[in-house]
């Protein structure tokens, strides 16, 4: 205990919208896994920004909270070292985004990349909503009420670290305080993995995703069904590396690396089947997954006990957040009585 | 209390930017003393909302807090009819708030006749910030976390209402539910009172404003430099009654109605000085305004007993915010735990 005071902290966190994916795994998760050795780590289930696009459906949101919480246990995030929270239960976040929404203007708010990008993939326009296009303040909310100094992040979400640092500068010169800390980004080394049919992204809604919480059947079938090269027609012409979904899999999960080498030399020249590949591949999943399912299949078991880390994770993390609020509306000099 | 349970609900509030004035008093105080016997009624002191366009003055604010509170006891406001509560108190307020932010397009927002006029005023522009656009679903969040179904407002304020009843539509149809209640404004008969200048409104920017903590000497000052008729020179000289502004404040506070009717008959036809008139206003406001300087002053003797006032208001309203929320967090599914 006197040892996690001294760790830096770190905030990462879901929105809670489908189960997790190897993509998550890869890009995420497994970094979770390791930071919650050095870093007093803080995981959000975000269910109050998923309603930002998904306020029509709230159901999906609330039996996500669940799913997800079984990803983080069965990979390996362990809530003696991690703290788990839901994010809206935490009601100084709402409180938080409302003060940060004077520090904003609604053009710097138009011009943030990400949210830009994002409100023309999902093609809102004209329509786009207050809360969707107010989302980068009310995460400026989620990273600073736990004051986390490390925010693992896409290279796609370093605007919204920005726009944070940005309102804590602001927040702490206008209220002359430094209640507020700034935060820093901490981007991935490894390269996000692929979609099964070889597209950039993996997501549910492209229906391109690998999950952990897949039977060995549907890992299978999808494995199988993994983008290759188009132009290795005949197991004796030369194949492609680059593009191909099959090594990038491999490469992020088979542990025997020099046989991957050989593989993709034999691949180069010709003379080695996809389907050869894609059996190894399924091999090597299943031997990543197995004991994440098997984990899993305990947690589903003990539903009470996921419930129980949930709710202490809360507590936990309510009793920092009151304390920081009660710093906040002091440097704003709200503390009436 | 039984009876109490019966009466509807009205809210009504202050942005507790200054001390409260006669403006204030026949706009709104009078008719809330009213509204008490009548109705369950909920006194807001909205600093949340007042640091919209004060967020660089928070002491601003908070001096005010008190000094709107003594406003209210001295003009009769009765705590034990009138519950009285500070916004920022209330975080459930700000968890409604980011719900409805959703429901609302940008768009929409900045369609919203009362925003647009006062972005105009304030010569924001392209400067606004995110919090002064979204403050009408603030105002939504106030109106239905106490489940109002009046809110007494100023012609002006009639699309805030409208706003707020688009929210309690979408809220109730998207989830299914009927937890929001709709509001009807209640828009007063009495016209507006003008300011010192003749200015058409009375607000302190406008150093027009004659507060009903004003002391004697103060009081007799203001009337006596107040707006007239400035082509009626000499007292033989026939005067105008319209746009006259001692005459509006005769109207609004001199119980004397027949001989008012007189002196307007006797100013048009000539005959009558300004300052015969004016030492009549000086009479008359100080009848109305001692008492309420007498309670004023008892009351700041007894600050702690007003603090109280304050932390029980408090109290009462956050258990009816607490229930309104987890009615919220059922119809949306976020009753996890």
């Amino acid at each position: 205990m006197e040892k996690n005071l001294k760790q830096p902290v770190a905030l990462t966190g879901d929105r809670p919208t489908g189960p997790l994916h190897l993509g998550h795994y890869v890009g995420s998760l497994e970094n979770r896994v390791r930071l919650q050795e050095t870093h007093k780590q803080y995981i959000m289930i975000a269910d109050v920004q998923a309603l930002t696009d998904n306020y029509e459906h709230p159901e999906k949101v609330r039996e996500n909270v669940l799913q997800v919480t079984y990803d983080y246990l069965a990979v390996g995030i362990d809530p003696t070292k991690s703290t788990i929270f839901i994010q809206s239960m935490i009601p100084e976040i709402a409180e938080l985004t409302i003060f940060y929404l004077n520090l904003v203007t609604v053009n710097r708010l138009r011009r943030n990349p990400t949210v830009k990008a994002e409100i023309q993939q999902k093609g809102y326009e004209e329509n786009v909503t207050a809360g969707f296009l107010c989302y980068p303040v009310s995460q400026a909310a989620d990273i600073t009420f736990i004051k986390a100094q490390i925010v693992p992040v896409g290279e796609d979400q370093l605007p919204m670290i920005e726009q944070t640092n940005e309102i804590v500068r602001a927040f702490n010169r206008i209220y002359n305080t430094n209640v507020l800390v700034e935060a820093t980004a901490l981007v991935p080394p490894i390269a996000r993995l692929p979609g099964t049919d070889g597209q950039a992204k993996m997501g549910k809604s492209l229906g391109n995703a690998l999950y952990l919480s897949d039977p060995s059947d549907v890992v299978a079938k999808k494995v199988m069904g993994m983008y290759t090269d188009p132009l290795h027609l005949k197991v004796t012409d030369p194949g492609r590396i680059e593009g191909n979904t099959v090594f990038a899999y491999l490469d992020a999960f088979d542990p025997r690396r020099d046989e991957v080498a050989e593989l993709k030399e034999q691949y180069q020249r010709g003379g080695l089947g996809d389907v050869v590949l894609k059996k190894r591949l399924i091999d090597v999943l299943e031997a990543f997954l197995t004991p994440i399912r098997q984990r899993r299949a305990e947690y589903e078991k003990n539903k009470d006990y996921v419930v129980g880390v949930l709710k202490e994770g809360v507590d936990v993390t309510r009793a920092i957040a009151r304390e920081t609020m009660a710093q906040v509306k002091q440097a704003m000099k709200l503390d009436y009585f």
